[in-house]
């Protein structure tokens, strides 16, 4: 097999990241034959109806029999479990992987259960979208978006190499880290993020004096950027933020002193105060556009978008 | 003049709205001259160049001279000095109305330099896009957004109708409003999204331990669309929060409150606690779509997205 290649290749959740990993690898050539499972039937049968895997397993052991590639793609609070279950059913020389958020944890429910001889190699493709299921998926969720590898010390050079060019041959940039600076990074582009959005939303269905239909008639000024990311599915979510507890509640306390610090500007009038905070965040949002991760498109009139600059008689 | 339509039409400000305003109006056909002025030299040559303008004046008291519709487009800081300079030159029976994200502080700003015959309606359309200038107006702008109008007690009802049907024709549902209501919807859709999108852009370039290359190529896991809204203007919503502070200071009370009981669940590894709060959302975020106030599409991918459910093979 070439490079990134593999014979056999085993999903475990066929959700929108394990969906999309078979139409990639699919694209691209890279697996002799997709073997998925998912917990419920129904998504088994609408994985084989679209026809992103080629055959499918009733039980994660069955799925990871045999397979040079097995991928778990489920949330991180069900790995400890799955790798126990897969744990014998593993040949010698398999690379075990997940497509978890966080990676201390996953290392630390995963790694008792890897056998001499199978190789365990943590990754974290930074793609998504806000929806899920095994219909949610597409073969170019990674195209140009960034997979995080966190090897463990001593991990056998061939079977990172195989894995990291599946990966680029999927669309994806390759980086390398620690687990622990991976979780300290996603805690601050994607797990506060995600938090604060849910509790933006979670705040603003609360109240009293404001009723909900004003809350949707006026979104498009500010509030319905939250509600994209709050719209994410709550069980992922769930473990991640259980899983990642310590880098995020560093994040969130640094966050929470900024924002007093602001809300004492507002209730005292400091409009200077203000202005240097609102000025510093610019330069970042230019960069993110440089660096191909977001369009320069004024997005927030979305649909009402035409003819910028010229009328549209 | 037909329902909406004004034989003189002057735009005190030419940035976004104000260019956004005149492009609406020119395709609806609803003013007979539009007259502009700005602070800055240079914003006032590229809108006659652009052509959104059908002539320039120097001063605001200048452009407001017989005008029948007077609007400023300019931050609502600037205001009452504005309504102060132009006071003499409006004639009777001429509309004086603004764009303001916030209403009691134009009301308190304006109200008194509105001499007996001039009709002074506030208007805020909900509308924007995170670029700023007279080159980033388009005459879309309003389609299908809201204006609310707040109209004081006893305002003249001929001149709020033609104000309102001058709204509609650009574009815009119009809805009315108390100033005081006004400024606590805003609080929760806007404003306290923007502040909070801020704060995060800033608390991630304070970081010591996290790059911002990091923090910029691993933005499209949920950072980046925080980054869009603090991308907007300093200066404006320096404005707003100075003049929205008792709204603001109530919502971000609550949502202090909120965030906290968050952090406490995370830290105390309450699962249940935090997968209730994320499942609240989604509904949230369905009615919004259904409203017509976003799209569906799976926004998350962006760039990446391009056929759905389907390899591109």
């Amino acid at each position: 097999m070439s490079d990134g290649e593999f014979e056999r290749v085993a999903l475990v959740g066929l959700g929108l990241i394990g969906s999309s990993i078979a139409w990639a690898a699919k694209r691209a050539g890279l697996a002799g034959h997709i073997i998925g499972t998912a917990r419920s039937e129904q998504t088994r049968q609408t994985s084989l109806r679209l026809g992103f895997v080629d055959s499918i397993a009733n039980t994660p052991a069955e799925a990871a029999r045999n397979a040079d590639l097995v991928i778990l793609c489920t949330p991180v609070g069900t790995y400890g479990g799955l790798a126990q279950e897969i744990q014998a059913a593993l040949k010698p020389g398999a690379i075990i992987s997940d497509v978890g958020s966080v990676k201390t944890a996953v290392v630390r429910d995963i790694g008792p259960f890897v056998a001499d001889g199978v190789h365990f190699i943590p990754a974290h493709p930074v793609a998504g979208t806000e929806y899920s299921g095994p219909e949610s998926g597409f073969a170019e969720l990674f195209d140009n978006r960034w997979c995080i590898l966190t090897p463990p010390p001593g991990a056998d050079r061939a079977a990172v190499r195989q894995l990291s060019r599946f990966w680029e041959r999927c669309g994806s940039n390759v980086d390398f880290m620690t687990p622990e600076h991976h979780d300290l990074v996603l805690a601050v582009v994607s797990h506060l993020p995600h938090l604060i959005a849910y509790n933006m939303v979670g705040t603003a269905a609360d109240l009293e004096q404001v009723t909900q239909t004003e809350v949707i008639k006026y979104s498009a000024s500010g509030f319905r950027d939250s509600t994209r990311i709050a719209a994410s599915d709550p069980t992922m979510w769930r473990d991640i933020f259980l899983n990642n507890r310590e880098a995020v509640l560093e994040m969130l306390g640094r966050f929470s002193e900024n924002i007093s610090a602001l809300q004492r500007a507002i209730r005292w009038g400091d409009g200077e105060a203000l202005f240097d905070a609102f000025s510093r965040t610019r330069a970042i949002r230019k960069k993110i556009i440089e660096a191909g991760q977001d369009t320069a498109e004024p997005d927030f009139g979305r649909t009402a978008r035409k003819t910028p600059g010229k009328p549209a008689s």
